[in-house]
């Protein structure tokens, strides 16, 4: 999520509604997203959860208290799941509500959780926490055996991936009717990081810290 | 979306790990959002696809194109489906790898989506669009009756719902055996409309509408 420069105002063209499988726009989308939905049917019954996540190379990197143990049980059982990241980028507003839509970016990928093997762990959790919260895992004390000991590391393969994307203005033509004089367009939806606040014990006046100076505005 | 004035740095308590039914909560986030994942077994598969979504009283009522084919058959077919909407606000910067973590807001639906009745279609479509585009069903023409039959709208009752988050700074106690003298705190996530693009066929100097001008920056 390292905020791309705002683009200034511009025309824009219309790109239809496709899948793609663009990698450097896949990776793209992956690098800049921290957190997907992970689905699992449990006795036909799905059950979805936000879950923290990080590309590793051409797997996904899952870590996440709230889906941990579902996420577990699921990669114990070999239970197929399927994962979906999606940035929205912006409202499109077309001159009618029927061609109003809304700009997006969106992967699923669909394979079978698997924990990383022990002896790579702590690798894999460096490799999650460097790009979480680049530049974090040098400034910090190192992991301590019994806490990776305490972690479960999941990954999933980037093998069954199919990308669905809207970008540009809206569905118009020069004889579709609409009143052209009205303005139709889209309102880019940016994100950004704020100003990094102290935890209670931080003593005051502590610098804030490269990691975290780097991405704060 | 209507993105929340920025907060001054403070100093934050740390608030546990959390299911929450406050229904104050609740809406806020749905509300907030535009987006939300909705996740469906097709014979013990799950599949899982980003919808647009508003809420609209006590029901959440989805469109979307990428998910629109799916949602309808298993509205048709009473298929269980889970619907989950998730803010990440932020990241935790904690004085180990181990106790950092993301503060966030997800809210999951579970149900069965059952499709708007005709006779109230039309009035759940410019429930939802003035939900995502505020203002704008007003400036537009009329939907043609055309369009709202092109259009199916499904709904998802806001009964089994369950909220989980996580606020507040990075886990830490004065005896915990870190050294306190660096760092640790909150980095917060921002989301904020940009600056509108005309579309192409949008002549030069049309004034942006209210509705665009009110969330715009």
């Amino acid at each position: 999520m390292n905020t791309a420069a705002v683009a200034p105002p511009r025309r824009l063209r219309r790109l239809p509604d496709r899948e793609t499988s663009d990698r450097l726009a896949l990776d793209d989308l992956l690098d800049a997203e921290l957190v997907g939905h992970l689905a699992v049917a449990v006795d036909g019954v799905p059950v979805v959860v936000p879950m923290g996540y990080a590309r590793v190379d051409r797997h996904l990197v899952l870590h996440g208290s709230t889906g941990g143990g579902f996420a577990l049980r699921a990669a114990s059982a070999r239970t197929p799941v399927a994962f979906a990241v999606t940035a929205l980028d912006g409202l499109v507003y077309a001159r009618s509500l029927f061609d109003s839509s809304m700009n997006y970016r969106s992967v699923t990928v669909k394979g079978v959780l698997e924990a990383v093997p022990a002896d790579e762990e702590e690798a894999a959790l460096l490799a999650l926490s460097e790009r979480l919260m680049p530049g974090r895992p040098a400034e910090v004390r190192d992991t301590r055996r019994k806490e990776v000991a305490a972690t479960r590391v999941l990954r999933l393969a980037l093998d069954d991936v199919v990308m669905k994307q809207r970008a540009g203005g809206p569905s118009e033509e020069p004889d579709d009717g609409e009143d052209h004089t009205q303005w139709a367009g889209v309102l880019p939806l940016e994100r950004r990081w704020g100003a990094p606040i102290p935890s209670a014990l931080t003593p005051a006046g502590t610098a804030v810290p490269a990691s975290v100076a780097a991405l704060a505005r």
